[in-house]
């Protein structure tokens, strides 16, 4: 599996770029999870692969649980979707769904480390295993 | 205001412990927001005050959206609550109002990064400035 993770807008703070990096290590041995920044909708748009199966992070998405996540990465994985891009910072722009971490408006870094680790989250529960590393 | 962030369970992992003591700085400007460790309830419910408004953090508490928080914040600088106390890693206490950040399970560490950066966010919207610092 291929996560690509796109940020619209500014870099990160330092303190969600430590946090991402430290679950990317931890991710590595289940997956490939990126995290790429770009300008604005436009150079979006041209980076993002016809190939990906787009999920754009919004506000007003649906919202699912951590195990409802596994559940849905498990069944990208059996179904043949290996490589996701995952949106934040816009929703306009064409996806194939849209998912919501909760109501509050948050730095993006944030919602970044929040996805990271998440997904990690999600492989710790697809594969049995405790949560801490 | 006073907020006291009780954390029951371990230490906050480096970079979590980074964002907190950020987001702390750039609050106290506005209010003083503590963030405590507690080993497990028993030691909580003998360190809480109870002259504390007591706010507990779970999943099956209700959500609100940034600008919900604020409004919530001020109210409780206006009704005379200026003792908050907000639980995060267990909800087996008698609270006051049980709030949610999402359906997701979290860690203890991210939890309590989004809460403040939530509390600074809400500091902004009630003094109708920009959110970047």
């Amino acid at each position: 599996m291929n996560y690509k993770i796109y940020v619209v807008g500014t870099k990160l703070q330092k303190f969600y770029d430590n946090a991402i990096k430290e679950y990317n290590k931890r991710l590595s041995r289940y997956c490939k999870c990126s995290l790429l920044f770009v300008k604005n909708k436009e150079e979006l748009l041209k980076k993002l692969s016809p190939k990906s199966y787009k999920i754009c992070i919004s506000s007003c998405g649906i919202q699912l649980s951590s195990e409802e996540l596994a559940h849905k990465i498990n069944h990208f994985g059996v179904s043949g979707k290996s490589d996701i891009a995952i949106i934040i910072g816009t929703n306009e722009l064409p996806y194939d769904e849209c998912l919501s971490i909760g109501p509050m408006d948050m730095d993006l870094g944030l919602m970044a480390t929040i996805l990271f680790e998440q997904i990690y989250r999600s492989y710790r529960i697809i594969n049995n295993q405790p949560y801490h590393k």
